[in-house]
């Protein structure tokens, strides 16, 4: 029924919701009605007096509701269902208000209500096209900044390996497992109290120093080269890109 | 009155002012008060024995009396009031003058007054030309980095969501509400003792290192990004500005 | 006999391995014994029931097996031993497979075992074209980088030199010799908890904090350099190489 | 006399010392020593026993001699003294070798002989023109990275006569004077431990996490423009040069 209601292209009735989409109006209360449901994810952390929380629970449906609305709105708009899950930020957006359509009960529903409260902030990135497009750019860089990702996480691996080998017995603490040795390493990584770490396992090893600095090095060198691998990328395509006329440059 | 005064363009009172104020000698005892007035608002923070707090009290009014004069010529020699408050530097040194000028009495005078010769230290700024550039520079990336900075807010806010929702409970230090939540991500992005703060919540919450690497790999991603994009921007208006025939370079 | 084996070029037997070498299941095969070596030596970490431990070792016994089986595939493979230890990558393939074969007896078998586990994890780069290009470019900074490394190194050590002479009676624990002195400035270097580090020496030395702050400058500095020289050398060769015509770009 | 003698060009005499600054032999022999005296002074820092103190005491001799005749052999060959106090190098040799031929005497001359031993190895820098490079390239940073170190400078300044009016009384430790303020503040800026800095006032000004993160975002926004800066500078005159012919490239 909804695909036969969708396909009457040219209908004066879509046109008027593609005409809401389109308004200024529409967007700026869209806006405004997710930062006042991230304002109330935030406000949802403190501990609020009972006489409120009725009060609170309504807007809450105001928003869920107003959300729903919405996105038919768009779908509608849109004219084409396929088309309208073709896009990628529509079906985030699907999800996001989909999910806290579901009805939640039981006792971990309180908490299981303001999970999906915040995650419906993330719907901030959408309508604002400058989020749009900082979240598209970092996916580009994924394919670029995965394979040395990956390859220290390798490395991680492979010291959390040996340290769990060296260390377990002097300090099961930091280096129990594999496990707990990667989170240890992932630690020492951010320089947090590394040194710390090593005065725990240097007594009985005196030769730790040169696991944490090699590491450390290692480390560092990996990073130091990503970072110039990445510039060096996004600078040689983007005067590449000078070549070809562009229309939002 | 004083406007009448001004409009008298092209009258030898007010060109002595000019050369005063284009004077070398004039410039660099500017620059000597800022000077002397910033060691001075150093010194206040040691205890001073009480015979030498009358003699640093008349070396305050001598630096207000100089500040108020120097405005003044100024003024006069910019030749028009409109003219002079279109310059953004003048603005903010007339208002750091005016403010040092309002007379402050009570119980926190002392305070006021301190803070008050603080403030008068950012003259500094003004009236050494590199220093208004490297600020003016700083104000010209605030566009191209701002959305960057707004979406790590964004992210910072919807992680202190959960993070309050989570560990509350096991940890009120540090995840009490959304404000201390924020603070502590804050910490945690800076590095600074974050693996205390996760070994805090890991024995309630075993997945919690999850939550904080990844935290920390997103908070990378985009500070690595910000730094990529705004190098690149710059290069490529560096490279831009080379087409266009320049003064200054 | 092998080399009068290797060297018969056209044989049809030696084709075969040619054939299984440059195959895509062959390769994924070799990839999937990798990363369940790997996944074997971080099980190994945990404490494993001792029913299990024998199906571990024939597991262990398996990739041993299967490592040697495919290195030798290679080795025929390439017609010539020669050529084939001219690669540097099959150099370190061998060594790895070499060292897991030598049999480990005595009391730190257990110990040597689960070492030479986790370095045939190193055969991950080799297999993985992407990651062999990461290390070879990582090799190629070297000369680059070296020197001012070195520099930092002669930095460290002379501030090193330095602190024992000062700091050693007031903080034994860090300014000892010049040994833990160099480790001490590793971790300043690194910013973590150099503050209470300083604590420890400045009520002795009240000008301690002007030797952490100029090492702290310099070494800052020393690192902008090393950042802007890699960038800048790289950014040169790769316009250089633009100009000539390349099948891999 | 020695100006005479010196001024004997194309003297055979001279000739000889210019050979022998010249040869390969003597500039490994020199680099040799230098390495020899670097690790002397390492070696000093540890607990020597008594009967091989007086053997270090003749290598000590030893260097300090063989360091005069080979600035000697370098004054000489270099046919003019002018023209030898004319390279900034020279002067440093100079000095480092005439301070250490001072005669120290009393109870504190153990301490300024050791001390002496460590600057005497900043000469590796001298001999080694790859490190004679860098620190050149360094030097010529400095105007353009200078003024922005000012401005941080000040900015520290700033903060640090905010942060004693606010914080000491409620902890003196870090707040006390101005010096004690500005020490507190790079400890921040190297964002270690800062959180703990905060929680100290955080009670008592519940609005300090206000100028804490300021501080933070302020000094890395500077921190972030200084390394753009000296990049874009630095490529561009890298570019620039590219026109002009150049024989050490």
């Amino acid at each position: 029924m909804a695909l036969t209601f969708l396909s009457m292209e040219g209908n004066k009735f879509v046109d008027q919701f593609l005409k809401i989409r389109n308004s200024k109006f529409f967007n700026t209360l869209v806006i405004s009605v997710i930062i006042a449901s991230a304002l109330y994810a935030g406000v949802a952390s403190y501990d609020i007096p009972s006489q409120y929380v009725y009060l609170l629970e309504i807007f809450d449906y105001t928003i869920t509701i107003f959300f729903t609305i919405e996105i038919l709105i768009r779908m509608i708009a849109e004219r084409s269902l396929i088309k309208f899950f073709k896009g990628g930020w529509n079906v985030f957006d699907f999800l996001i208000v989909t999910i806290s359509l579901i009805p939640v009960g039981g006792a971990e529903s309180v908490f299981v209500a303001r999970l999906l409260r915040i995650v419906r902030v993330l719907r901030i990135i959408t309508v604002i096209p400058a989020f749009r497009h900082i979240i598209e750019a970092l996916i580009k860089t994924i394919p670029r900044v995965g394979f040395i990702a990956l390859l220290m996480f390798i490395f991680i691996y492979i010291w959390a390996a040996v340290g769990t080998l060296f260390f377990e017995e002097a300090d099961p603490d930091h280096w129990a497992d594999i496990g707990v040795a990667m989170l240890t390493l992932v630690q020492v990584a951010t320089y947090d109290d590394w040194a710390m770490i090593l005065g725990l396992v240097i007594e009985d090893h005196p030769l730790a120093w040169f696991y944490f600095v090699t590491f450390i090095i290692v480390n560092a060198v990996v990073l130091l080269n990503m970072v110039i691998g990445v510039i060096v990328d996004v600078m040689t395509s983007e005067t590449r890109d000078n070549f070809i006329p562009d229309e939002e440059k």
